[in-house]
């Protein structure tokens, strides 16, 4: 039997947010690795595999880790947080991969902050939505500038991941401006922080207030489509269903 | 205390994909209500509950079902598939909402078909993202051009929701046909049929092939970006990290 190497999406954080699925592969592992903030999130119950981490910004040798340990015989599993498969490590696995085709590759979805953040704040991505990243680190930021401008021209609702950061501080200001360049600015909007961990915090907003809100890298932001209200304090994007 | 409605999103059908808090909120639930479909795949455990549905196209009087229940005194779930704020019922059961206001709305996020069937066919949503649904049931088709159009121009990877049914068996060729304006005809895509059940089914083809697939309502349909590439079998779109 060829190795496998289980790439698990954990969701947001509370193991009741993971998949069942998820729980039993990495019950049935032998290496759990992950980010250490991320291994720390795991509970009590897993507390006897063996866990492998590298710092932020060693994700190629996260990865090379995994094969390294799959090929020992170990069955292993890399937990990435939300989805493993957007904005994880599942796409780095694939390319390096193509040096180990002894081994597997599994990918375990998870809920991503889109789905979750969304909760929390009611339905801000009830219809046709991007997900982005504001995130510079990977992107060039003429790309990043390009998505946003050609999300609003589709009127997409957009949910965005990595809104600021220590070093990009003013990054979701700068996002706001090019989306204010088309789109109202009393456009119903939204960001929630923490998302399924303690002290999660929702905020309903407009487009232009959203400009100066206080996020940091554990919030995820949405902005609603033309036809998005909020009611009653919840972010909702209507399908279009006559009632 | 508030009469509470759950909103939940069941993911892709098969219970293991299920998070344990969908599963939880279930199993405390009297009244479980849903199209009769998904209600079929709710497992043995869930047996002892009151299941109430109504037939498609009636989701306004399943979401009103709801409300009349939850008034009697009995905690109620509402499922989807999927996530029920993604093209789910969430967003009505808000609207609706507001006539009830002693009737507080909670959403229970699930695993969505972009996620889902991403992990199936490997990692082809791994940057930037749109979703968009090929439906003009509640959208007018107009639209749904102009956000494939904005999709291609900003170079995001696409999942497509709903691709055909019997009415519109040509709305994927359709759509194909607007993306290949902008987009070259060897990108690479893919396509999962039947995600987390029995038969499914997974493809990868450029654009052009893709036109000319065959689809149906239960499958899901991914366009790579302009980094896409397809390895050994799987549809993987790059983050950027240097390997």
């Amino acid at each position: 039997m060829k190795a496998r190497i289980y790439i698990v999406g954990m969701g947001p954080g509370r193991e009741e947010m993971m998949t069942v699925e998820a729980i039993q592969v990495l019950e049935q592992s032998d290496v759990i690795v992950g980010y250490p903030v991320y291994l720390k999130l795991l509970g009590e119950r897993f507390q006897d595999k063996e866990f492998l981490s590298t710092p932020m910004k060693q994700e190629k040798e996260r990865c090379l880790m995994c094969f390294a340990e799959a090929l020992k015989g170990k069955q292993v599993s890399l937990i990435c947080s939300g989805d493993a498969g957007i904005y994880g490590l599942a796409s780095l696995m694939y390319e390096l991969g193509r040096e180990y085709p002894e081994v597997e590759l599994i990918v375990i979805p998870g809920i991503t902050a889109a789905s979750s953040g969304a909760a929390v704040l009611g339905a801000p991505l009830n219809h046709d939505f991007c997900v982005i990243s504001l995130s510079d680190l990977l992107t060039p930021w003429e790309k990043i500038e390009k998505r946003l401008t050609a999300a609003a021209e589709g009127d997409f609702a957009i949910a965005i991941y990595n809104p600021s950061s220590h070093k990009r501080h003013d990054y979701l200001q700068k996002a706001c401006d090019i989306l204010l360049a088309s789109i109202e600015g009393e456009r119903a909007c939204g960001y929630v922080e923490n998302i399924g961990r303690d002290g999660t915090r929702a905020v309903t907003c407009t487009l232009r207030e959203l400009r100066d809100a206080n996020v940091n890298m554990f919030t995820t932001v949405f902005i609603g489509n033309s036809g998005s209200e909020i009611m009653d304090g919840k972010l909702v994007t209507r399908r279009g269903y006559s009632i």
